[in-house]
């Protein structure tokens, strides 16, 4: 971990911060504001200002859980508040573009989770106000935070470095496996209404985002098929493995795909394969990629999310092989900061990089990077393949 | 290795084998007839009786080489040779059905390589003529020797025996990188009037043979891309890498696919996810199979071919991983002759053991697996696949 | 992460904590401290009260990096202070005898870093001393983080539940290379008045106290090997890679050991076999351990730790392997309060574990594990292992 | 698999084969010879001349099973037979002194299996007669197959190119789990008049000898430590798990060892650390060894035989890492007469390269490796192994 730097003359300003929502997302990002000027020297310092929640009594005890100093239970009063310079949306899709518009309005930075919104038409409206309040210096990034891995970090940079060459194939699958019991009980990230769609818009939204954003290119188009394996699913009260159930007795529709499958072409006309499912079995989170370039291929596997996989082609094939980098050097991205070579971070911290990363562009102006821009391009790719699912898997063009 | 057994009053009558073609494919299939009774106890004596290839010279070496008594320029004396008894063809896939079709109008019993024939229209004529003989006594083998590892055949037994219960996912890749150099010379591989296709007939028909048998049902229906990442390549003379060159000077057109991906449904609603390629740099034979179901999944990878692993998901989460078996223990498939525990098996082992499934099946008299109806099924996927590549992807079903 | 619970009616009572050295160790014990009431309920509330160290501006701009509320520059005004219950020490082993003694004496809960002390003695009365405190209500606990480690917690969970059966083998290395450049300047873990010993008590005591607590026993006796490679290395001014260089120019003395290695015997009579080296090129933070009982194995690596490896031999032959149990589900140990099934965690939470356990042990006024004496025991064997390394290897009894 | 070459007008001379013992070792080597010319352009064509067994029916069924044209009974015939120029000793050790000495003495060729003899003075008159027999144009070999992997070939030949640098440390194992149930009954490999010792000779002699090739230097001593876990084991009829049972009802005394731990340094002063056991639940055939220099280190598990993992050190350390050598590309040792690229081999294919290897030798006259003189130094440092631990473990030097 970084020693602290000389201290400047000059105070560091405060980034005060304003959440809405505090589950599982809020929680991470909570951890991710809190720790972020600990290890990195900052030029902004973040300020956990107030959290928001419909429940007044649970958003006041998240409030003193997660270390926010106050507690809201009006989203729309969070954003107006004064100490509140950036608004961090984690609540589920549908609500995205409300509060993401709101805000942006209100004159707020605004970090928003993934995916962007649950349809194209409201990302595209969220990405026009995001270009305009740029215009007026304001920020808004949309929460991929699977690019804030260090391995994933370092192997857009090896990308970017012509260490692959020319693209040929990526592969890809986001496995989990906690839906395989029939018997697991229908939430609301298995209803359509609210999720907009199933493992497709959860995982896939995070593999099409991380696809495009390693191989450097937008997909071109998509053949797609999608699938609910299990239809109905018992109705239950409170909370299973920490999603809200749809409550009830007997049971409920499940109105959202199982699994989607899709291959595709990158506009260079590299081919790829895509697979986003939470029925396979024994997969925890097995988000891996695979990318093999005329030079060279790299492999990521989020299970065991402080390595690299990388075979240089340009090696004699005698000494030749993927070699397995564990990415925790000083020269590994975002690693100067935190342990000892060898001492690994968690999923995590991913959050503490995005909020890093997100500091930094506050502070210098820039365009954050993924842009709500980004998150619009991910929603045309998952709408092309519910549309490829829908047509018989005809082969479907991604709208620019 | 097995001790041999107490020898019986009757001697052990012969197989006499006429094998047709001594390339990569007749040196592993030569391999496989002169070991196999030195491992396996079998009901008939393989006897390496003659070799057939076009040029003189080099047939009698090859025969010299491999061990086979006799060598013939002409198939058609070959299959005519009064002490043959079994036609094994290894010539390209061309030339299968024209062979294949004289071998059982001859009386002989037959074993082709993989892909059957290059064509749905050969491959139905080739499987009425299998039936017909086998009234007669003869058996037709297709030589899919994956099914032939250990591991996969473990797999096979296990998914038979329920441990997986109701399958959700099957995902299939098999890699390979050897044309990613695009100064590669044309061969023959590359020619659709030889080869019939590219990858997809020779990785291709490999995976959809060993997905439908590990998963137990047939495909019903596919969504394929397929891509020529490389159209011209130079013309040489000689082989390289083992392969026979298209000679000549400048370049030719390559006419087959280079890499072809594919999703689609089993009959019983699972999904499958299928790629073959040659451009996958560093995947130098990664044919890789992974079933989820229900209750447990399984994988392999033919690149560490000695293992295969198993998650059982009826074990207790705290305790539920997936295990690497170590597939060389006596109660593997085919084990109980070979070497003591963690002693591992190679490649060309798998011809061993299709040598010894086909001996015990003509001894027998039991249809031989897999058949020519089954080499057949695979055309049929092979058709499927081509034909939805050229119809923009759509969902196309495999004809029954 | 576990959602908060109803607050009750009474309030938390704090737990001021008061920490000298703030270098990598104190960077690593903040981040616990800092973390740990955000993710687990407690019984006490851990206030980070003061930070101490000698050079008066960097400890203050430590605590306000690492977030400290006071700052002192003598350890023994730390430990007066009211505002602390517990002193937390991370200083190099040759201080720690005199600050712990103190800090007991001053009436506080202490936890110290690893190893306990650097001679035998210091532990001896360390431990006397700590005794005596536990009588008065004071607990002390010695800073083996590697205990927890998901993965580690339920491999002694498994160990204690008897899956292993009767213990045979247990072998064990911690292999590192940052000195494997004889240019590597000296710096004070290199010397052996300050470090007390090289590899042997910086990477060897963490394997040492992980051995026997994994496997429920203490080490009988060892033979040992020890050896420095690079006996003179460069002087420098500040800090290489986080440490502190012996300052000066030309060269000096390395006065501690490169590498230790040592076999031994449990007093249930199971071998054990160990090395800790700094020059084992390509291996980071390779802490590996495996335990070979009659009924089953566990193995563990530390670059790996959100996984263990479990082969359980009661199963039939045909299907027993080592599985990877992913350590993440919320039945293992610490994990129903962290993130979703594959979610990992990495190196600084072992620092929220140890902080979690000892605020419950100060609560319920339990001895914290691992205590003083398991620090004691574990001095033990170092001392054995240098006493056999200096009698030619012969087989040194561990004294009780 | 390499295609035949032209036929040179003269005919190559035959190299005819008698084995002595044809169980598990002797079935291994009649592989190696039936296979060898059928794959490798050799000088000499092996013929399998005549094996040799004690019980006459047993042995002409073994020569049927196995390919060899004549049976004897008496080992002192068969040495004296004109057609045999080759003896291969695949007996227990107890043995090979008195079969070797015997059949250099009678002119011929010799093959020894490993280890070459079971006391120090035994390998010391061979290695003498092995001279002598040199110098009269005869060659002896020792079986020490495992230098014949091609991954372990591949290192030896990276080590001798230098990509190490200065030796530190090499740590190897060989696991297996096959005595770990106490109630598997005693065999002939459990008594020392027969077996010599227990792990040590068996497992032992195999990582001593593979330690000193591939680090190119001799070990200079060693301290020990030895076990016999279960001392009393049930006598039984016949064979288990192709070892011949010690006979008798009730139980019988083990009289070797179960486990051999030892520490050493090698002769330029890198450290080694030894462990042979059969008692490593869950480990079958895990023959591990890894190398560290100062430029990089290469690691080898017997278990995945066709990998080699190597870590280039002089990289930066950004894109550093352990690479996976598929050791299958035609520049690799031995592979280019086999299959295409990631089509890997098994075990038994040691034996076709020792004899590839042997028959290169005789032909071309030039002493073979490992040789007697090798073998023996093995035996020394099993006799200082043996020493060292009924001496406390006392550091014991090799003798020269």
């Amino acid at each position: 971990m970084a020693q602290p730097q000389q201290s400047e003359g000059a105070e560091v300003p405060p980034l005060r911060v304003g959440m809405v929502g505090y589950a599982f997302m809020g929680a991470a990002h909570s951890q991710g504001w809190r720790t972020v000027g600990r290890v990195f020297d900052l030029p902004r310092r973040p300020v956990l200002a107030a959290v928001c929640g419909r429940d007044a009594d649970a958003v006041r005890r998240a409030a003193d859980r997660h270390g926010w100093a106050a507690a809201e239970t009006d989203w729309r009063v969070l954003i107006e508040r004064d100490d509140v310079d950036l608004v961090d949306i984690c609540t589920p899709g549908d609500s995205h573009a409300e509060i993401a518009l709101a805000a942006l309005a209100a004159g707020k930075h605004v970090l928003c989770e993934k995916p962007l919104a649950n349809t194209v038409e409201e990302a595209q409206v969220m990405t026009r106000a995001a270009e305009e309040a740029f215009e007026r210096g304001q920020l808004a990034m949309v929460g991929f935070n699977y690019r804030r891995v260090p391995a994933t970090a370092l192997a857009r940079r090896m990308v970017a470095e012509g260490r692959l060459g020319r693209l040929r194939h990526v592969r890809v699958t986001y496995l989990q496996d906690w839906l395989v019991d029939p018997q697991f009980p229908l939430t609301w990230r298995l209803r359509r209404e609210q999720a907009g769609s199933g493992s497709l818009g959860d995982l896939g939204a995070h593999i099409i985002d991380l696809a495009q954003y390693l191989a450097g290119e937008p997909l071109a188009g998509v053949s797609a098929l999608t699938e609910t394996f299990v239809r109905e699913r018992p109705l239950a009260e409170g909370t299973v493995k920490g999603l809200a159930a749809v409550s009830g007795t007997g049971t409920g529709q499940v109105t959202v795909d199982d699994a989607a499958l899709f291959t595709g072409r990158f506009t260079s006309g590299a081919l790829a394969s895509f697979e986003a499912t939470r029925y396979a079995t024994g997969r925890k989170n097995a988000l891996r990629i695979e990318l093999n370039g005329e030079h060279g291929s790299l492999a990521f596997d989020l299970e065991r999310l402080n390595e690299l996989s990388y075979h240089d082609a340009t090696e004699p094939a005698a000494h030749a092989g993927f070699r397995r980098i564990l990415v925790t050097e000083p020269d590994h991205p975002y690693l100067d900061a935190w342990w000892p070579p060898g001492h690994g971070l968690g999923y995590e911290h991913t959050f503490v990089h995005q909020a890093r990363d997100l500091v930094h562009a506050i502070a210098e102006g820039r365009r954050p990077e993924p842009s709500f821009a980004d998150g619009l391009q991910v929603q045309r790719v998952l709408a092309a393949v519910e549309e490829s699912a829908e047509k018989n898997s005809v082969y479907t063009p991604i709208a620019v």
